[in-house]
């Protein structure tokens, strides 16, 4: 893999590190300053704006404590100075879908969107995810 | 809205109205052929890949004869040669949300990624999508 799609890994690893640690400082850190960002948390209507978005993680992650969310299938869709990865978040009672969206800013890739979505029937494919 | 996103925003339109149609080389001719291509549908795995991707959307569109979807508050973000479009798209019994992501090829702006899920609580902003 990459260097570039090793460091948008990364960045994805640290989206699921701040969510683990319920960490509000690292998830505000990880998202963008300089591009308009959104988020579509499940279920949810989409929040745009850097305000909205920081404010309904500031809401999520005061109710996460020990969460342990190990994402597989992690895999890394690149563009140009900008791209996506998509990854499976099971939790709990569920297993999520994620589209996770970053750009780099300043040589750092920052995230500027996450969607989430429920899903019925995991397919189980060989994993190239550097899930940490 | 500048002309870049008037293009993106066409380009959305495309999608629909390939999917409202059911036109199978409207939306084999959306899709990036220079760019690695994914969908996760409602519900569904995650597709990888061009093959799996237009297998999915034929198998979609068989299935969809006089159907109009016509999305509601369709929004920009515009990132370096990329873009990606969140809109609304009400069904007949439910409400989705769809995060659409675009590339630029030869100058067209193609579809690379498209996910949607249900959206349970419907916000309705002001409406600065160009829906045709």
């Amino acid at each position: 893999m990459s260097l570039e799609r090793n460091e948008i890994m990364d960045a994805n690893n640290l989206f699921y590190q701040a969510f683990n640690q319920g960490d509000y400082s690292m998830m505000d850190d990880l998202w963008a300053r300089q591009h308009d960002v959104c988020v579509i948390h499940p279920g949810w209507a989409p929040l745009h704006g850097r305000e909205s978005v920081m404010k309904s993680w500031r809401r999520i992650l005061r109710g996460v404590m020990d969460h342990t969310t190990i994402i597989t299938n992690a895999k890394v869709y690149l563009m140009q100075g900008s791209a996506f990865v998509l990854c499976y978040e099971p939790l709990p009672n569920t297993v999520l879908i994620a589209t996770n969206v970053f750009v780099k800013e300043g040589g750092i890739w920052k995230m500027v969107h996450h969607q989430a979505g429920v899903v019925y029937q995991v397919v189980v494919e060989p994993d190239e995810s550097a899930v940490h």
